[in-house]
């Protein structure tokens, strides 16, 4: 192919042919910049899409020197071409040249797709660095991946940083909230760039290092999982207030504007006023009534609820979000349920306005667990993979940038530095106030919409979350007593240590077990 | 070692000692059985723990002729001597006795623990196995195991056949629920034995070929991921009635024993009655009381919502129930919760009785939408994996022998016999009309835990996701925007076909996207 394409057909320009086989150093164009023998980029970027391309512009217009490289040459010329002028870019259209383009120790960001073709730009470009340099993955990795690709890095003697990035295209652009792991060494070096690009609350940068190897990546996924229950939770409040108080999209928007304006102020509540209050040009209707109702989702939720299991960290509202949407895509099942009977959604209000009020402060609280939760997965997740992670750090970097900003974050942040042990969320005195006084609304608003038939996975999960929570004596005694009947499982007495077993099937005696004893007895079938 | 216990140390039975070397050949004790060399064993069973010995008892009694071996042979020697009248064992103390004891072609079972331990097993015995050797591992092995093993089996000839066994150590013994998945020529010879031991409701065997490669396993894990739902909802009715109506667990017992006389006939609504009229013979406090309420579990019902995770399928009641269980353990953040506001639990009830039958309604409806979320999992397994599996017959198998036995799987049976394309078990006239009759009671028991401050993840999820289903338009089309407005991600119209984007930070325009311009710009940060 390479060798055909410098036979330049009649018609075709021939530097970009020979763009195409950018792995044939022989045949190099003449026209094709050599590499810059002083090496003086100080952060390159290789993956030249939306993200990246943006991501680049940021670093040039911050005043970084900002190498710049792609697979296919055309995306580096498009970013050349139409955003040259933001900065000082090096482009390069091999990664020899890019990494050759790149002051020692070379830091460089890779955007590509995760999975793959990110195995595929790691393996390429460790061949051509040296110890001491930095190969950060900006894309949406799995942390085990970015654990992996850690180890296998520092062995070569090169520092791998798994970066979480939030904040979409615009973000990336303009300041995103961004989360590395990787070595503190590495964070030392790199740390001052990311902090400049990064979005900056009260004049602090939303860039921390998270802890080590796929801590960024962990915590991203984590950020991402509390997106999806914040989504959801603010779909059922507009649910509530659409079918059940019977409101036009227009008026809702004025709603969520409204909550903007308080202790909800944040960009998805920002947004969904904005999307509400769009007309759709073709046919005059409100434009969500056009969307059809089927929500998408690329993984990452789907992660964190995984982890979440594995870890035995209740995420319930993060769950509920992700199955809301599997169901919300299920048409072929929901075409056919259509006939299933039950109630209309719409709710007999006398005062609408407290209504409102209501759904507002579940709204709220149901936030607050969902928020909750999501951190207690990541102190599952740093106990159990070896990160020292500073929750109020995390909760500073998600005050802007990224998709979940929100002055509620402040308060987070107040929180742990109050008490970095923090239990849980709920504990801190800031939000046992705020559930306490919005828990009576929250009650009805749960109440009203199992009675209308109007769905809300997560309002109820974490309504049931929170009192689970908070119960003195859960039934789970009962399921420890049905699992030693049929299982032989034993369980644990109230009153004196050790392990217990019934002879359900004999005198019902209680016996206590030594634990050689239960090992020896434990049934094969142990999925119980 | 085996060197010294031949040289028989004085006081000690020279036959023992040999029987912990059995690794050595050469230093047989001429006491210890040889290999029968008419090889007459029907099957063997290997892995004596409870689980496996009660299973070689059941194929003894039931008259085949059963080949026995446990790595150390005390165990071998205990079933020997305390049942060997049960039937016709042949005892081997190595591996080799042990397959040489099996008539061609050999069925042997492995009872030993998941993972590790049964990898070993399988590679020491597929050494000394022969093509045409059928290998059946009876444990609860993660079903993407078994995929593997039986493909690597299968390269040697060898018929592997993952499967599910439920039903406890009585089951075990007296005839589980069965659920074989590997190669239907396997099943040929080896389910007619299965077949036999095998519970049987209404003269049919509770045993089934359930499909190929992983299939048996798979369906085994959802089994368990209902059981766990099944658990969580009778211990959600167990604390409505103890917290929210007062009741006593001896009252409570005979509640839960008047509904298995009806509707909700099952093994564990009928231990459920056992477990809570037990008292406690120290303290001579219901027993229920006396247990630490944190359940314990090993795995299935985690692996059930990951896998329906990955598979997308919305199984909420699982989910809460797993999460039910990780809550109730979670011991530090509970105990220091013990302060959060809320109220009591306790309900003012005009009428007891009507609320007992509401919460036996709202039990029942749960239940129904547990089974539909775990037969759509099926669904999609089977979709996912190119397994052909009759939900009908798994229902027929589930109806005996297992944990969640229970005469609704008639009905299931029934529903799937009717319309075997089903695409959903709500949707079947049976179980529609039992969730339309009881829906009311659903919907208050849901409402009032909800303000009286009791726990009903289960209920509740269950509720918001037939709510759900049944929606003719839910608010994911307010996601799809907001996920349109952060992350261009696009949305379907309802009105037309084709992809489209609004330009959200211009001029708020829509553009048509065809697939491949769709592609290009795709954020890397593709996680929402």
């Amino acid at each position: 192919m390479c060798g055909a394409s410098v036979r330049t057909p009649p018609g075709s320009p021939p530097r970009a042919l020979v763009r195409e086989c950018v792995g044939d150093q022989l045949d190099r164009d003449p026209e094709v910049p050599v590499p810059d023998s002083t090496a003086r980029a100080e952060i390159g970027v290789t993956g030249l899409a939306v993200m990246g391309s943006n991501l680049a512009r940021n670093f040039a217009s911050k005043g970084f020197v900002t190498a710049v490289h792609n697979r296919t040459s055309s995306k580096t010329d498009a970013l050349i071409a139409e955003h040259g002028s933001d900065g000082d870019f090096v482009p390069s259209n091999t990664p020899e040249e890019f990494v050759a383009s790149l002051a020692v120790p070379r830091k460089i960001i890779i955007m590509v797709k995760a999975g793959g073709p990110t195995d595929a730009v790691i393996d390429e470009l460790s061949e051509l660095l040296e110890p001491g340099d930095i190969l950060i993955d900006g894309g949406n990795s799995l942390f085990q991946d970015t654990i992996r690709r850690e180890k296998a890095a520092r062995e070569k003697g090169i520092h791998f940083v798994g970066c979480g990035i939030s904040g979409g295209e615009e973000g990336a652009l303009k300041g995103p909230s961004i989360m590395p792991g990787g070595s503190k060494e590495a964070y030392g070096s790199l740390g001052p760039i990311l902090e400049k690009i990064s979005a900056h609350v009260d004049g602090a940068p939303c860039c921390t290092h998270i802890g080590t190897d796929g801590a960024g990546h962990f915590v991203k996924m984590v950020h991402n999982g509390i997106e999806y229950a914040d989504m959801q939770l603010i779909a059922e409040a507009y649910d509530l207030l659409r079918r059940g108080a019977g409101l036009e999209p227009a008026e809702i928007a004025e709603v969520f504007a409204d909550w903007n304006a308080g202790d909800l102020d944040s960009f998805l509540i920002e947004i969904t006023a904005e999307v509400l209050k769009q007309v759709d040009a073709k046919t005059g209707k409100p434009f969500v009534d056009v969307v059809v109702d089927a929500a998408g989702m690329k993984g990452t939720g789907t992660w964190t609820v995984q982890t979440a299991l594995t870890l035995g960290v209740p995420v319930t509202g993060i769950a509920e979000s992700v199955f809301a949407r599997g169901l919300s895509s299920a048409t072929a099942q929901r075409a056919a349920a259509k006939d299933l009977p039950g109630p209309s959604g719409q709710l007999e209000l006398d005062d609408r306005a407290a209504f409102i009020e209501d759904v507002r402060l579940a709204l709220y609280a149901s936030k607050i667990v969902a928020y909750a939760q999501g951190f207690d997965e990541i102190v599952a997740g740093a106990a159990e993979f070896d990160w020292d992670i500073d929750r109020g750090a995390v909760a500073k970097i998600w005050r802007g940038g990224c998709i979940i900003r929100a002055r509620f974050l402040n308060r987070i942040t107040e929180a742990y530095a109050e008490d970095p042990t923090l239990a849980s969320l709920l504990f801190a005195p800031f939000f046992t106030e705020v559930v306490s006084a919005g828990q009576d609304s929250w009650r009805r608003v749960v109440s009203r919409a199992a009675l209308a038939g109007i769905p809300t996975p997560g309002f109820a999960s974490s309504l049931s979350y929170y009192d689970g929570l908070r119960s003195e004596r859960l039934p789970a005694a009962l399921i420890q007593g049905q699992r030693d009947f049929f299982g032989a499982h034993t369980y644990k007495r109230v009153d004196t240590e050790g392990t217990f077993h019934t002879l359900w099937s004999g005198d019902r005696t209680e016996i206590q077990e030594d634990g050689q004893t239960a090992g020896v007895n434990a049934p094969v079938e142990s999925g119980h």
